[in-house]
Formats: structure tokens, C-alpha cells, sequence
């Protein structure tokens, strides 16, 4: 597109904006993330022009869910909330396409059927976007895609973890040795090798429980769980501390499960649990987490079929951009 | 109906009572606002026995719409919802219709598809209710609708106003030179002067913007805008107090966007932004206005095919009971 | 089925568990309430192998609402919302099925035209559990199932009540006499002497009224009514605190209706009124209340066709499995 | 209003015209039948000027269900869905209006937990209107409301009746005992001597049954009974042909229970069976039926909240616009 | 339960009927496929007074959908709707369970997760069935479950097939050799030897495809292909004798996709084709299919999350009662 | 991309191909009309290799609605129901990719509070179009979007217009003076010369009317009219015949408004009619058409908001793919 060796900053970002609602309505034109360019990934991760420094990701996979399926619809379902997002953040003040080139990179291509082989397909296809220095974003799909996300950007040094959820998702296996569930990706990444459980931190799990083997597991790796109720008892700045503390200065990621909200916030996903946080809850803690090294980020679980007035996949949009204001301030602080 | 010279005010007051649910269930009837008797606006502003003093108003008029239209169904609705509500404020004990004859004087005769015209009927349709000393809770529409109402209410001079909403709507103008939309009513009202802007507040803010300058320019007519985030850091009581000292002793409208809720609160809506407030917070909100010399008030922008579960027009039917006992106190204190 | 004679309190516990989402699916067979058993109440009640400790009761009516039906499929709904429940609570770390023998019981024979007949029925159902000792967690259907069910509870003593509603359940008659409404159960049982009124507090009350009578008769019987308003300003733990001091050590019943939430939370109810509870603070509430002597408890008022993301059973379900928790504390602690 | 000495019936016909569409549009002002004035039975029955020819009422009343409730909702939904028809009937050319004066006489006022008390204030309600000739069009509530209705209009001389459903409603009793139900109307009716069981034809009948008893019950009777299958082979024409001759001359009512839709057509019902009429064949049934000495006739089982996209209403008010035209024209037949 | 030495027929048929909704309503108890007692399939399948002639069977597995998934949740969507049906056959007359002994046995224990796993389960499942000479009335599930329940079935001989669908489901693999989806059941069947291809026949197929290798292949087996287009031209009657033609006098399963039926009629299922199939066509087809050898039978694809009115689901249960009668019928004859 | 000089038809064909839903799931990926890839229009429009000759155009304006809003939310959804067609036509055997360039041209930018505006958009971005000899296939929208389109390619001379919808949309006005809605597109074209009205034929006309003026000035133009009664008693192909011969060899546009369609196929419409076509017979009816010199076509007001099942935006997106058939043909005899 420009000719990228008299291109400035300020020029290169300029063609990575959304399309403004000011000049087309915000409910017209092809649904891309956050109303933004869309890239070829193999051009994005490239050496040419459109390089990008953060790209918006869906993967449309659902098929290693044990509940109420759907969240295969989430990316198609958020990119459409997406596009009521506008281009500052009211309350940072942060302005993420001014810090950062942003696109929407596509669709893994998945397999349905078939969870081993979209791992596969899902760690592909991250792999060249992590060795290029994108920041990936991603908009599950279960909790699942998260494993293979963390094989891509942690193969290179073990990542820290936040983790925004109602579940541990730690299990071991489900129905007679099934290991690639969306109870599972967390326990899988560590056993790989991609997370240090010492650097990973769990907030506001609370859904009744088969057993307690699952939080056991976690906490003898050495994982910090604060549960729904101690998040309550010790209130928000509190627990955004010790999720600073607990991830320290290396390099981390955030994944953000859209059942960590009340089912009041986000009825479609596949596993609500009652007592959850409220999106301003949720909007606190995520602005408290502002210059950590965060490497990637997901928002999962998003299922639109479950979802009719749609406030989930709202919910899941406007979870995302806030989470895109912390990436933005971290590519810009690291240029 | 009776004879006016000798009814007395407590005669008078009875015959504008809302249908007793106790007799004929809620559920059934014509729906009115609060199941109260509908009168033709030029008897109720008229010299008649049937004068009343606070007139329940919808506009069903959502032309000016920049995102998701629907708000044109938004009288209708609340008008169903509304028949839920009852006779006594349980908890400020307010019993509005034993304070105020009120009666629904249907909806102004709108012309969908032209803004300007409609807000000529508007304007025409609030003149002589504002003239006869008739409190008017508006129904909406879109909230382009408050321009007009406002122009009436304000012609005699400027007021004061209290906006709760997740939007300024101060802008000067969209898609290439547009004034008339629903994000700009507040600005024309001013440059129309009948709002004086250093007596404005506006509470709850928070949707992301394209640009900073609607604030900018709001800030430097005078007005105050305390937004989401300072609502939650100073508490309700504290905006309440700045609410009140803002407006002063001065004549003041109240605006309430059904979209200051959080989506979860009220999904029916064409703008919706994730970290609102919740129902309860706004009526304490609201109940800590009392005693305000409130001209007229609105509820706007409820869109209910947007509203599966119905919960946005119950939001804005249970608000606007709220502040009909605001606004009957004030027409009891000036008898 | 087993031998009693020689069966141990842990086989027998055993018989009595959930079916195991490990082993199939949450979402795969019969829908019975939390997967458990289902038994006849003939069984349940008997002297057999199957005696039961609680038993968990759909009473499917609603012929006594006079605002918008269909509680009537609440017991379908819930069941099917309950059985993603599991075995173990993650705040209290209760695990019920562990401390008592549970099943669910079907439900009562109801016949939906005609409400004293099915009140009697219900009282018919209910005696033979009550003298089995059984504690019946029952879920409605209207409010009006509570007056029954407390006639067979309290046939031997006055019983206490704590009871979380928007609404004080207290009329004495509506529509020309008629007595037997879903507004009247707690009158109704207060004068048959099954209540003991002393003992009995109403939490969370805040629906407008057509007049002050209810409440004014409730507190003239020494009913204590801490309104949704008082909720919020003295906050859930001095709440929790007044009702285990009105309750005090006697044999007390919990009335939960689902409209104490708000309709955020819990659209599919017939009366909704805004302002209400969030679940999560239901759930505090209810987990202050461990220790006292519950005989039985109820969940009333989830109406499905009116809840279309299904939260609303959803919230039934996890309120109902906190409150099982408090009731299988209650049981193995007199065992 | 007028001078009823000196207003021709042209002018008469004109002050109970629906609002026009193209003056105010047709979702804005109060919802009444057809957008049609609102009177007061009283004087809609009176020697007055405001004397009316056909009556639309609502029934609000489903307490005799024995399925899923919600047509106690159906009148309100109904009114707000027939805003939407005009005043000319675009294919038999009919213009109502301009034949009959026509009102919305408001609902009858239930009481929602007692169909005894409902059936004699329903019936008490009718007998004036009856005398005073006035047409009814009612429109349900659940088919229980038929048979205070026929009382009513019956009372002078037994009816004939073209009855268009999936249920022949011909029980005796249900739940041991209970003969006021949905299930029962046409029974109890012709019991009561208000309905000539040989002048009495059933169209459409095709739910499974229990047993055959009701069926038989109605054939002993010397009712005809065309089931849904015979339709199919025989055509339309000729059952319409079937229905004149079985009704004859004399004064018959028209019965249209929702449910004889396909539920694609009219989800929003009680008790769906598939394989029913689409809304065009009953469009064509309807008009076959013209020139008949119609005293009467409803549209019954509308369940709003069953009803997401409102096409149940909708068909609902379509149907009765489209029965409208057969009471006008035989209204001006015999002036 | 009963001693089956000495229980006549009549006595035994009498102990499997569904409860009756004459006594308990409808809308109460368990939600058992048509109220029918629930069994456990050892039981039924069993030497014991238990074996039964039909049984119901869910298979609630979707992980070889390859479009939008949901019908996991179909066998308690239509359990659940299936409890309006009731005992008698309004058409033909049939009371199919005074002809056979039908009961419930519950659901197939998926792996949701693995769908080679659930293949081996579903076939170890029937295989008993098949083998006690149950005849199975299966509810899916996506069509892939078709596909084991076959290997069961056809295991003795392989079976003739007439298969109702807008899909062939004869592709050969998908994504990249995944075989073993929802979309080439009717292949591996053939590959497998359990369908005699020149005894089967498919009847409506009308969906757009990717190319027409699916129709080819099933064409160059042998199998019969009617599709929509011909089913119009040539009326049902004609396309009935044609399926009663090709597949004989053998042994016979009848496959049911729900999509099949126009998305009108079912909007609640993955893979939505418009121009489909009114319940009432399949009903007249179904019914000229009385006499055939059938040996099973299933409804598939009914996916709830994707159904707000529940219509899919009715249908589903609506044709499952009609294919039931037809299963009894067969019983009743061999007997 | 590629080099037009050598490349041939075959491969440019490739080059505009859906993307196949046998690699990547129908489900995933931006959601473009059918999946196809999107141009920007001038590029289309241009001399370079991106020339097409079938534009898929979204027009996403609903200021000209006099009734229930939201169609310009239909391109959005009619885009993402679209991604379930496929590349062959079952019945006719048409593969429209293999016979013409097609590609998804983004939406107009309309300015959604200006009716006048954006109908001067509307035309400026479709002359160029209409220029290069690109055959627009348009979604709406409500239909006043048809009048620019129709200036715009009827500018070189007046188009014959097969017209299908339950309304003429030929009024001349509506409150007091509006020339610009929905209801007066046609009349406008005929005015401003571009229809030749006696080469206008408007098919399955049936709603309710306030007056006959609209169809007789339609007549008097010499358009014909075939009202739904009409179709009925003739049935299609004579329609269709007919159809073919008002229109001719001359240039042709097709309008199909979805509100042809019956509310149970088409709820999500602004203004719905009972008693409409089946999507089977529009099928039927189109596919008469083939052969017609239609040089563009649109598919109006779907209003998804109104649709909770999708069955409308399905409904549009298959009914548009029969079109998109039908104009390939054309493109390739043209060729």
C-alpha cells in the first residue's frame, strides 16, 4: 500500500484505524474487529508495509466443550458488537490505534471435528505471528484454543498468566481420558512447558465443583487461585495487586473466560455459574493491570445462540477493546 | 366530567388515579402510562375540569437515530410495562396521584422519516402544556426528542438539567453536516438558549468516543460532566449533592437515557455500553433529587425488539414512576 | 435396593449422588433436580432402604397468580438448570450429598383450574414427608404453593420464617375475597397458626403497592420487615445477622421468591420490579444463615416463558444448591 | 358527541373510524382493536349517540388452562399486533368501516384466580351488549371464555356454530372433576341449551387425543366434526360449503382458537399440534363463509409470551381483521 | 415389578403407558419421552417383566457437526415437548401403546468430545437392543449418530433405508479427512455393509452444495434420490409408493433429519435450508408408510438453542409420535 | 492481482469464488455475502483485473420506514445467513460462480438521518456501477432504496420491474407532504422515467390498505397487478408466464421485497402481512424467471432485530442465491 521506507509512525497508523462512525454508521460495511483493516496474516507477520504490531484473531472452535456448545459463533458474533467501539477510551484516555497498528487478522481455519488437529492448526498459526512480534488478541471459541495459543507464544521462554474465569479449567481428563477439553488447557500448557505456574494467577473462580482436585492440582504447581469470594472480601485494587505481583516483570498472558461474569452480564456461554463479576468489575480490574508485559490475550467462551438480546457478545467486545488499550500502551511503551 | 367550581382537590385528584389492580388485574385494559386515564392534550392543558397538572407524554420518534433505530416502539412499551407499577413509593412513601392529577396525554403525532418536521410538531405539541403550567414526563424516542421538548420548556428561559446517560450527546453535527441527530440535542439546546449551561450536569458518562471534542465543547459552554468513573470513586451521594448545587434553585429538566443503565439492566437500547449503572443505583440516585424545581423530565431511548426479556422497558417504566414522584412532590410543594 | 440393615451411611449416601458429569455429559439424560435419583415420595417417606433425608419437590401451579402466569413450568425448568450444579460447594466448601441422602421426589399431582383442591393436595403430599422427618426443598410454581406446604410443616409447631421477596405476600384478599392468591400466603398461614409471626422476617421488599395495608398488617402481627432500602444501607451482614436473631434456635422455614432479584438477574418472573437483588449477594446471604434449624425451603416464581436466556432458572438452581448445602448441614448435624 | 338526531349515518360512521396511518403512524398512540375508539361498554350499549354496532373485547382471563398459560396476555398483544391493519380489505374489497360502527369496548374485568366468579362477569358483561345487538368480537383469553359468552348471546335462542380448531374442547371434566376448563366450553354450552348441537360444525381438529371419548361425545350430539385429515382431502370449498349447510340460516357464532395454525404460524399458544392450516387457507375458509347471520365471534388462545416474534398476535390480528369484515357486512345487511 | 408368568398382554402394555394427563398435567413431572416410564436398557433389554418392544433413546452428541452446533441438547428439548402428545392417533386411529410396550431408556453416555468414542459407545448401546429385538426410536444428535446406531442394527443383514433430509450426508470426509462427521453417515453405512444401498432411498434433499460428488456417489450405489424439486412435481403420494417400492418388503430404518421440514417449520437445527417440507407433508408421507418392515428409526438434528419458540422441537416430538404409531403397528403385526 | 492480460476466463472465474466450506467451516471468517471476496467498488468497477460483472451491494438505510424499524441492520445479517449457500443450484443445476465474476462490494455509505441525502449517495455509487455494465445485486434496507438504485441503472432507458411483495410502495405521499419512504419508490421511478410502468408487473400484493388510490394509480400508469388472491387461483407458472410477458425482452429489474413472504417464513419485517408465499413458492416462482434481461435485483427489509430465530435473514440470503442464479445466467449468455 505505502511506500514503507518514507513512511512515518504517525502515516502507517493512520491506515491501521477503524472506519469512522462519523462518516459511515457504525452498523454498515463488512463486520471486521473493532471496524479495522483486514489482513492477510502471512502479509501481517510479513516485512512489508502492513506489518502490524497487534492483530485481532477469531477462532471459531467450540468442539472441546463438555457443556452447551456455541462458542464456535463467538468471533463472528463479537466482531459485530466490536464495531460500536469507537477509537478512545472515556476513562484512560487511552487512544489504542494511536499507539499501535491494529488489524483483524481472520479466522484460524479449524476443524470442527477434530481438536488435536486444530491444535495443531491454531499453534501454526500463531507460530509466525509470535516470532514476528505481533501481540495476538484472540476471540474464542472455548477455552480449548487457549492451549495451543500458549505452545505458540510461550515456545520460546514460559509465560505468566492472568486468568479471569469461573472455572480452574486445570482438569486432568474428562470422560475416560479425554486431555484436550476446555477443562483442561491450562493444565496441558503447563505440562508443556509454555506457562510457569508460579507466574500464574486465577481470579474469581466460584462454580460448584465435582472435586476439589482440580484448584489441588493448580495450587501445588504453585498457581494462585483467589476465588470469587475472596475477591469480594478483599475487594478489586487489592486483587489487581497481587495479580501484578504474582506475574511480576516477565512476560505474560491475559485470558479472560466471558463466564467470569454474572449470567445477568453474559447468559451465552456454555457453563454460567450464579455470583459473577459485573462488566464494571471487570473494566476496574483490567485498567489496574496497565503496564504489565503482556505478550497475548484472549476473551473465550462466548456463545451468540445462548446470547438473544446479545449483551454477551457486547459484554465480550467491550471486555476486548479495554484489553486492547492494555496492549496498545505496551507495544507503545516498548518502541 | 364534574363540575370544577365545587369538586374539591381531593374529588379532583381521584379522578386521575390509575385503575386499582386490586379490581381489575394489572395485566388487563388498555395500556396507559401507569394505567391512568388518557386524556386529549387540549382538554388537559385547557381551562376545564379536566386540567391536569403532570401529563405523561410519549414520542414515538426515532428518526434521528445514528446507530440501531427501534426507540419509536419505546412508548408503547413502557406504556405496557408501566402497568405494573402501583400507588405508593415503598420507600420515600411518596403516593404521586394523591400529590398531582395526572393523566397520559398520549403521543405527538410524529413524521418518521423527517427530524425537522417532527421537531416542529414537537415544539407545537409542548408549547401549550408548558404554557398551561402542565409538568410533562416524556416518553421516548430517540433522545434528538428532548431538543424540541426542551425549546418548549425553556422559552420562557433558560434551565437547568440533569442527564444521567452514557452519552453527551453534544455533538455539533455526523455524516457530513447533519445537526439534527440524537447525539446533539443537548448542544442545540443551548445554542438555542434554552439551556443555560453553566446550571447542566451530566452524570454517568462513559461510552467510548471517536474524539474527545463533545466533552471539550461541553466543558467549555460550563457544563459539568461527572463520568462513570467518577460516579464510582465519589459514590451516588456525593453526585447527587454536585447535582444539586449545579442546578441550583433554578427551573430544571431531567433527562434519563435508558442506556446509563449497563446492558444487562436494559439490553433494549440502540447504543448500548458495557459498566453502566445498575436500576438500583439510579433510583437512589434519582430519590436523592427530591425537592428540585423539576419543569419536566424524560426517559429515553428504550428499544424494545432489542429487548427480548422485556427488562428495558420495566427499567424505564420503573424510573419513570420514580420520577413522577419527584416530579408530584414539586407541583404538591407549589400549590 | 440395598440391604438397610447392613448398609453403611457412606453406601447409602453413595445411592444417592448426582450422576457424575465425568462420567456423562451435564446436558445428557433425564432431567431430574441436580441428577439425583428420582423416587417415589410413598418411598421416599417410607420405612425402607430408600428413606430419603431431603427431598427435592416440583409443585408445577401457578393458578393462583394475578399478574403474569407460567411459574407453573418453573419445576421443568429447573430441573434442567439445576444439572449443572455439582457435588461440591467452592465457597463453604460444603459438599450436601455427602452429608445427607437425597432425591428428587417429582412432582405434586397439582390441578391447575382450581387452587384450594391443589392446596390440598399439596398439604396431602407433604405430611407423610414431613412426619418422615424428611426436609423438603421444594421449588414452585407460584407463592401460593408456600401456604400448603407450610400447613403440613407447621401442623405440629409454629414454625419460623425467613423470606426474601420484593414483595410482603401479606393480603388478605384480592379480586371481590378472593383468599387464596399468590399475595396471600403468608396471612393465610399466620392465621392457621402454622407461622409463628414473632418469628418470621421479610427481607428485600420493594415493589411499589397500592397501599400500605400489607405491610401495615404483617408488622401488626410482629412480623419484622427489613425493606430492600434498609438492605442497602445497613448492609447483608447486619441483615443476616437481625434474621438469625428473629428466627432465633426454633424450627424455621426459608421462602425464597425469585423476584427478590432483580430483573436483571431473573426476567422470567411474573412481578418483576426493578432495584432488586444481585445473586451474589443472595448467595451471601444465604451463606450467613448456616446453623439455623431449617425445616424446609422453597424457591418460587421462576416462570420460563418469560425468561428467554434462561437465567432466571439458572439463578433458581444456584440459589437452590445453596440452599440444599444449608440444609445438609442442618440434617448431618442432628444425625 | 354528536347530535344523534341529526347525524346521518355516514357522519356516524365516521366517529368511529380507526386513526389513519397516514396521519399518525400506526406504532405510535394508545394500542385499541384496529386503532378504533375506546368506549365504555355502558355507552357503547346505550340509546346515546355513541351506540355501537360491533363491539371489539378483550378477555383477559386463562385461568381454566390445563396446559401452558399466557392467554390471559392475549387481548393486549392482539390490540398492540392490529395497529397494523387498515380500514379496506385488499381482497374481498370490504371497507368494515364504512359498513358498521365499530368500538374497542375495553376487557372484561376478570378475576384471574376464579373461573366461576370470571364466567359470571364475563356473562354479565355480554347480556347487555347482546341486548342491545350490539356484534361482538372477542378476542381471548384461553376457549373458556366461549361459554359465558354464548351464555350470554345464546340466551334467547340456542346458536349455531362454526368452530375452527385443533381441539374439539367437548370434555367433560378433567382433574377429578374440574368441568370448567379450556377443555370444556362447546360442552358445557350445549348443556346450558345455548348452542343447537345439530347447527354445530368443527373444523380443523387434529391433536392426539387421550381417548375418543370427547369426539363421540360431540358426534352423539349431532355435531359435525371435520378433522384436519378430511380437510386435506376434501378441499376448502367444499368444508365451507359443509360449514353453511350444518349452520343454515340462523344466528350463528364464529369460534377461532389459534392453535388451529400450524405452530409455524402461531407459536404463542398453550397447546400446539402440529400439522395445522396455514394463516391463507383460513383467510380463504373466512371469506367462504360470507353472508352468514354471524351474532358473534372470537379469536382465542394468543399466548404473547410463548410468542417471540410476535407472529402469533399478529395472525391473530389478522384473522379477526378479516372476521370484522363478515360481522360488518351482515351488521349493514340488515339495517 | 409384575410377575411376568402370569400378566396378560394387556396388563403388561397397561404398566407402559405415559402418564396420564387427564390426572397429572401435562406440563408437570420428570419430562420422559412422551411421559413414558423410564427404564434402565439392561432392564428393557432384559429376560425380566421389564423388556419392552419400543424403545426411546436419546443420543445427545453434536461433535461431528460441521455448522452451527446445538443438538446435543435435542433429546431433552424433545423429551420435554413430546409431553403433549398423547395416546391416541387423531388420523389413523392408532393408539400405539395399546399395540406395543414403549418405554424410555434414558440417553446414550456420549463423549462430547471424541467422536470415534461415542460411535463405539452408541453401537455398544444398541447392540443388546437390536439384539433383544427392541425396536429403537432414536433421538439426536446430529446425523452422525445414525451412522453406529446402524452398525447395530444392520449388523444380522444389512437394512433398506428411507432417509427424510435437505441433505444427502453421503460425503466422503471433510476438513481434510475427517470421515467421521455429520455429513457422511449414509457412506460409511454403505461402506460398512449395514445398508443395502439399492434398498434405499432419500426424500427431499433440496440444500445448495459445494459440488454434487455427494449425489453422484449415492446415485452410483444404487440409492434412490427424490429431491424437493421432484416431490413437488410428483405429490407425496406418488413419492411414498416409490419409498415403499425401493425398499420392499426387508428390514427398514427411517432416518429423519429435522432439517428436512422448511426452516418455518424448524428454525432450530444447524444447517437450515429454505423451500423445505410443512409438518403436515411429512405427516401424509409418514402415514403412507404404514406396513413397511421398520426396525428403527430416529429424529435427529433438533438443536433448542437455536429454537426461541420451541417449534423444532415440537415438530420433532409431533413426527415422533406419528413414526412411533408406525413402529407399534409393526410390533402389534409380528406379534 | 493477477495479470488480465493473460489470465483466462476459467481462472478469473477462480479468482471470485466463495471460499469453500470443505476447507474452512461455512461458520468461520469474516462474513461477506456467500464468502465471497470484497471488492472495493471502484476497483470493481475499474479496467484492471478486478472487474466483475455480478456486484453484491449492501444498502444498510431504513429513514424512509413508516412502520416498525430495523432493516439497516439487514445487510449485516443477510451477509452472515449468506455463508451457508453453496456453489450449486440442486434444482436447476446453475453454479452462478462458474458462470460469472462475482464479488461482495461493501455497503453504501448512506447517512441513516437523511432520506434526500442518501438517495443522491445511493445513485452516485451505483452509476459507475451501472456504467461498467456490472449487474448489481442489492440487499436493503427498506425498500425506498430501490428509487435511486432504479435512477441509477434506468437512467440509459426505462427498465421493465418484476416486482414481488404483500405492498405496491406506489403512494405519492405520506404525513402531510413526505415523498421519500417506503411506500413510494416505485411511483417516484415511474415519475423520474426510469420504469416503463407498462413493463411493471407487481405480484402477491395482499396487505390491508387505508384506501384504493395506491393500486389505482398503478393501474392507470398500466403497471399490472397480481394480487395474492390472484396467485392463488391461478398458481405459478401462470404468474410467471405472465410475468414474462408484461416485462419482455427489454431490460428488467426484480424487486423482491421479503414481506412477500408469510410472517411465519419472514417475522423480521418491518410491516408484515398474514396470509403470504411460501419461500417454496418464491423458489418455484424465480426459477420461472430464468431467461429474463435483468440487469440488476435487490432483496428489501429484512429487520433482523426483529427476527430471534434468523429464519428471515435465511429466508433473504436463499432467495437471494436463487437470484444470484438467475443473473449469472444472464451474465454468461451475455457474454
Amino acid at each position: 500500500m505505502a511506500d514503507e521506507g518514507t513512511e512515518t509512525r504517525a502515516q502507517r497508523l493512520a491506515r491501521f484505524r477503524p472506519a469512522s462512525g462519523m462518516v459511515t454508521p457504525r452498523f454498515s460495511g463488512i463486520a471486521s474487529f473493532m471496524r479495522l483493516p483486514v489482513l492477510d496474516p502471512a502479509e501481517a507477520a510479513g516485512e512489508g508495509a502492513d506489518r502490524v504490531e497487534i492483530g485481532l484473531i477469531g477462532i471459531p472452535f467450540d468442539g472441546a466443550t463438555t457443556n452447551r456448545p456455541g462458542a464456535r459463533l463467538g468471533p463472528r458474533a463479537v466482531r459485530e458488537a466490536s464495531t460500536g467501539t469507537r477509537a478512545l477510551n472515556p476513562v484512560t484516555g487511552v487512544a489504542p490505534y494511536a499507539l499501535a497498528a491494529c488489524a483483524d487478522l481472520g479466522d484460524v481455519p479449524v476443524n470442527p471435528v477434530d481438536a488435536a488437529e486444530t491444535a495443531r492448526r491454531i499453534e501454526a498459526f500463531y507460530r509466525p505471528i509470535a516470532e514476528a512480534g505481533i501481540v495476538p488478541l484472540t476471540v474464542g471459541g472455548d477455552h480449548f484454543v487457549t492451549y495451543p495459543v500458549l505452545r505458540a507464544l510461550g515456545a520460546a521462554r514460559p509465560l505468566g498468566l492472568i486468568h479471569i474465569d469461573a472455572h480452574s479449567d486445570t482438569d486432568d481428563a474428562q470422560y475416560d481420558g479425554s486431555r484436550l477439553t476446555h477443562g483442561t488447557p491450562f493444565r496441558r500448557a503447563v505440562e508443556a512447558g509454555v506457562l510457569d505456574p508460579r507466574r500464574c494467577i486465577q481470579i474469581g473462580l466460584r462454580g460448584s465443583m465435582d472435586a476439589a482436585d482440580e484448584h489441588d492440582w493448580a495450587l501445588a504447581q504453585g498457581m494462585r487461585i483467589i476465588a470469587m469470594e475472596e475477591v469480594c472480601a478483599r475487594g478489586l485494587p487489592e486483587v489487581a495487586a497481587e495479580a501484578r505481583a504474582v506475574t511480576g516483570e516477565g512476560p505474560t498472558y491475559l485470558s479472560f473466560d466471558i463466564d467470569a461474569l454474572d449470567p445477568a452480564f453474559a447468559p451465552g456461554t456454555g457453563t454460567p455459574e450464579v455470583g459473577g463479576f459485573t462488566t464494571r468489575e471487570v473494566l476496574h480490574l483490567l485498567r489496574a493491570l496497565r503496564g504489565l508485559d503482556l505478550v497475548g490475550a484472549d476473551v473465550v467462551e462466548v456463545a451468540p445462540s445462548l446470547d438473544p438480546a446479545g449483551i454477551t457478545a457486547l459484554a465480550g467486545a467491550g471486555i476486548a477493546f479495554e484489553i486492547l488499550c492494555l496492549l496498545a500502551e505496551r507495544v507503545a511503551a516498548r518502541i
